[in-house]
């Protein structure tokens, strides 16, 4: 007889992939939605901005291992929190969205860290004014909660609207016919 | 004849302390103008909030040494920019405050990081409204020029109101005769 | 007959502190061991610090909401990752400490901020050499999980580090006669 | 007589990129010396891992704009204070490396935060341990100052580290012949 053998962890890039669009989407988040939001943050910049390029730009972020990190982990505690599932006083303090928690801040900004720092100041307006989707998100009223999920989508924008930044900036370097570093300096 | 010696370095707190103050008088920033900031951020939550508090916090945020090193810093940077002193390409980056430069946020950051992540949604929202002074720092169309000061004081503001939300809530708890851990819990 | 009300969430920051040491003792971790981590890190540079002090400053990094917020957070996702109650590849990535999850880092991070950035050096250093109790928390080898607690703990000792050195450049600096701040200048 | 007109700024993304490499080569600084610093680093877990590769690591790391905003500033920090160029006591700080000030770490954090939390503590160890290149550049004894540039160089290298895990990951997961992401998940 066979001995089992713990088959050692190795893991699949894709499915972590793959499972942070499956819930985004379960929690009731289009990209659609969050590309809306880069629209609102960089339509004064660049005028000829199209709705094709910010749903890449928040594809490309959706792209990296750091943002679908916190996706998850946000998405898992807002979940367990719609269940009752968290240690007290855990539960209550998410439940309530309580001000001095700030968990849900951090996590998001972790996902604004990894296009720099230009990306602080869009994170806090619309997290501020939470336009668009992040209204639906924040309400209170109901279930579900997004405690997590709606600075994580204002992240991502923030993100995606840093990432157009940067790519914006190499376009008009090439089209001025400098001696440039084409898409190499954007991240 | 006696050997001169090196007196071996050491800091004295309150000359750092005291040249920050002196810095943010002569770039021309009044503390009163940095409260107004954070009346403007808090009074929806706190509608008795007086501006004596407000000042109050501010100061207690500029007593902090984090804060201290960022201010001058930045300050002598914006300085230095003006003098036209500095090696190029960064002068002609701070000088037009440019886009992708973002070290200005990064400093601006690292004051708001002291009270914690509940500040990244207040330093955003100023930073991206200017409102008040801010507006004045901001102005691009002539000297002195501010590319640090302007985000340093929206972070200062940021601070106090992050200090205040701390703050309020051990008020809170002491008048609903909890057992509270009273001022221990703010920072 | 009376109308239930729901009454309105008000948070208990005595309730938020006593979970924190509670829960750190349930999962097997004292004081006076995040103390003798302090003392690793800094008997170096002061080497009349005494435990009692350690132990103290340990105490005190642990009255911050902030970090309180962080425990809590940590600490309930390793145990539910222990329970295997996470939604999957969440699951697999935490309850294997997964090199590319680095939302136990960030958490870790957001303790390390409050006292500012000269405590990323020795953050950094404990979580790499894993001396004393964080060799037992890091052990992968059979349960509890700790991907969240061990790094949690090493900022813990790497804040209680930081709040040592700005105690004690107070202390020279009253010992020197001079006009100083004195705890002022303090986190 | 032409009117003279103020030519409109324009980043030129290639002057930065240049200057940086100019700048540390100006500063004694090899690419090579950062890159046995990630050999260092790295050799304990891809025992194959060659010279080659971790310089092409660190040139990565130095394509990024946030990357070079750091190292230009820090370097400009770092000169100035050897010329005794900067206020009181900004320069009394810089000069003497003072322990409670941290905008050195705080730049070297916005290069490592690029490559996500998983840098944090590589970036913690080298720090600590000054091996290589570092202990150079961290000899107190004599000029030239480089208070911000044995931190930046650290952090280059902890960056270039974290690349080179997230590429590790990419190549192990397509010799599995999975289903992969391939570079994309690389940042």
């Amino acid at each position: 007889m066979m001995k089992e053998e713990k088959v050692p962890y190795s893991l699949n890039s894709k499915k972590v992939a793959d499972a942070t669009r499956e819930w985004l989407h379960k929690r009731g988040v289009m990209i659609s939605e969050i590309a809306e939001l880069v629209m609102l943050l960089q339509q004064k910049y660049y005028p000829n901005l199209t709705m094709e390029e910010c749903i890449h730009n928040v594809e490309q972020v959706l792209a990296k291992r750091e943002v679908q990190n916190a996706v998850l982990t946000g998405i898992q505690l807002d979940i367990l929190a719609e269940q009752g599932a968290l240690i007290s006083p855990l539960q209550e303090m998410i439940e309530n969205d309580e001000g001095l928690y700030g968990v849900d801040e951090i996590l998001a900004f972790s996902i604004v860290n990894v296009y720099g720092s230009i990306g602080f100041t869009n994170y806090g307006y619309v997290d501020k004014l939470k336009p668009g989707v992040l209204e639906r998100l924040n309400d209170k009223s109901s279930l579900p909660i997004h405690t997590f999920l709606d600075d994580i989508v204002g992240a991502i924008a923030a993100s995606a609207s840093s990432r157009i930044a940067h790519r914006k900036q190499a376009e008009r370097e090439r089209e001025l016919g400098e001696d440039t570093l084409g898409d190499n300096i954007a991240p």
